[in-house]
């Protein structure tokens, strides 16, 4: 039976939590990017303060450690050090045949606390509550490879 | 229908695009490797300037940045921004049954934009110029993957 | 054929080593969660040093680099920079029908080099041996995608 295929309702749900994840993630960039401009700084190479149209009138000061930018570039990597792992991970769980209500359970519960751990990390809530969405998350991940691995060693 | 075989020629362009990517990204640890040979530095651990057949005068000197090696780091945390996501969003889009001539215009073209992104980088050019070069494989990315999100929620 | 399922001795041998490595790439995380407990600081965010359940006491100190913690860093940008390449090339080699005893010795002896060069790392010992025992994961790499290429250029 061909599993990776979105006629299966558990793959259609990874399908649906990956490329969500995928945009949020590539949505960082694009924020960096944003932000970049807006202080028209927190650049990292020493030929980013060459003039050039987008960059008339620079200055080393662009250069310097920027918290506005360096914000979002902690965020995205947080999600370097987690959604590459759980895209992964996923497909390889949608094998082990789980019940739909678990994988919904799993995949779109990982989404929705990625997305408020977003949203606590981009408006500098408190350690502890960027901690406490960041768990389940990664706890999802744990237990969706664990189920894999018993699987792929029970063949 | 399988279609993750090498049979199906939407796949076995995804497959070229992809594994030239991961070449190339694993290119960039190397490339690492051998810049820090060539400046004897840009070494990150404090044990790293213990003494060693292959660092037989260590000094502090070893650990401090070193633009020439760190430029290589910078691209590669670039490609790590980038290339995981495309390799799964790659991968899924192809069950979205693209054509195989939107196929080799998406996959090609983000390989095309990457590699001569990093020679812009690479060769220091200037940050439009290198903003220009990366904006292309970022929308490929996103595209795919909207396609994907939209395929999956129609079933 | 369908080739990803764990009736493909090929396949669940892949499926065992991409999941041990998924988990030794989250535990990164969790090390770096205990150790910043430990040493009570290690953090990277402004707001970090608010006083909550959980940091009673704050101090401008917990935002300063700590090697302790920096170390599990280091340790988990290196896996960043290497199993997420390994996971998609190994799953796309599996793709090339190699023999059982080639992909036990490629896909196990990756995971082995990688945990022991943790190890390594972990106990500090010299840059010479760490990257000795990084060098064999990184040529698996290659080639396994190697490979996969000539496949898929083949069809």
């Amino acid at each position: 039976m061909d599993r990776f295929t979105f006629e299966n309702p558990v793959f259609a749900t990874y399908a649906v939590a990956a490329t969500l994840m995928i945009l949020k993630g590539v949505g960082m960039s694009w924020l960096t990017v944003v932000r970049m401009m807006q202080v028209n700084g927190g650049f990292r190479s020493p030929e980013d303060i060459r003039k050039t149209p987008f960059n008339p009138e620079p200055s080393p000061q662009q250069l310097a450690p920027n918290e506005y930018v360096d914000r979002i570039r902690r965020i995205q990597l947080n999600d370097l050090e987690s959604l590459p792992y759980f895209l992964v991970a996923g497909l390889l769980f949608v094998l082990t045949d789980p019940s739909l209500a678990l994988a919904r359970w799993l995949f779109y519960g990982f989404v929705a606390t990625r997305l408020l751990h977003f949203v606590a990390y981009f408006t500098a809530q408190t350690h502890d509550l960027r901690a406490t969405l960041w768990t389940p998350g990664s706890l999802i991940v744990i237990f969706m490879t664990f189920r894999t691995l018993l699987a792929a060693l029970g063949h």
